[in-house]
């Protein structure tokens, strides 16, 4: 009756809805792993290895993807990007609950390839509400807010393939609802339908 | 995305499991509401109809079961017992979250004609603490307790068949872990696998 495993949860959310601050918050809490992505990219300036992200040769990635070692992975301008299986795994079997932060087309390889994944989906209250935020923090030019809106609605369209939609409109609440989903997914009996 | 029909909570334990307390905790959260069973036996004094039980005639009741009235029933030393359909539905429809409090057998019952209906079982932490509560509680003989532990260790085998297990060891712990169940089951998306 008792899961002594991990839990495997995935996170995506738009940009601007403030998955960066609650993740902040659940990790820390007791038993959560952070999945640290794996990339071809090289590093940047105070970029730390196996912090940031786990630094590989473009032969070293293409490796571990024929052996099955990648849970998702995706190229982007020529660099590839992706999550270590492995060190998911172990950490897992160690009664770690792993949080793997990947976008849509991420979440849904995994979703694929690891069925007992839990998917969550961090949604701004409003389309509105979202483009409101990206205007008052005032970083980015119209273009940039434009087209981060279309992209959130890209987004949102997928959120329904999700297991849950936490809606961020109240920072505390949006923590409560996910450590509410973390408890209730521990309580679950993995073999009822 | 947004669930306006109240959630199908059943709810079974073993006696002595505190079933009744966590039960009352939750009942005065807001937007609950606990099913009124309804029975062919007669009132009891002091028991009010529509509050204790609905009672019913035997013809009213087999119309009721008859016409596919009653989510679940059954029938102990000749009285029967149910659950009315049509208040829940109402309640369901009206928004609340509705508490059916029944046995395994019934509970099975609604599982199997309310796919949406989500089971919690209630558990002690051990057989031993169980019959120990039972012992401590001072109120049944020797033979009844040995009968309970007997019962309650056949419900307990059932637990597997339910969608979430609460080991209620600590009250305030077990109340916590039922809102958690309740809230993550508010952010599920229902049309996800």
């Amino acid at each position: 009756m008792k899961n002594d495993r991990g839990l495997l949860f995935v996170v995506s959310a738009p940009s601007g809805c403030g998955k960066g601050t609650i993740l902040y918050e659940i990790l820390q809490d007791k038993g959560f792993y952070y999945s640290v992505s794996a990339t071809t990219r090289a590093p940047r300036e105070g970029e730390v290895d196996g912090v940031n992200y786990h630094f590989l040769s473009r032969e070293q990635f293409d490796a571990r993807v024929a052996a099955d070692g990648m849970l998702e992975y995706a190229t982007y301008c020529g660099n590839s990007y992706g999550t270590p299986r492995k060190e998911v795994e172990e950490m897992l079997d160690a009664g770690k609950n792993v949080i793997l932060e990947i976008d849509v087309q991420g979440a849904m390889q995994v979703k694929e390839r690891c069925p007992e994944a839990i998917l969550l989906f961090i949604a701004p209250p409003s389309v509105d509400t979202l483009r409101h935020r990206l205007e008052k923090r005032g970083t980015e030019t119209a273009e940039v807010i434009a087209q981060r809106v279309a992209e959130a609605e890209g987004e949102i369209a997928c959120a329904p393939n999700y297991h849950y939609i936490i809606v961020n409109d109240v920072l505390e609440v949006a923590v409560s609802d996910f450590r509410a989903i973390v408890r209730a997914e521990q309580l679950k009996v993995r073999s009822a339908k």
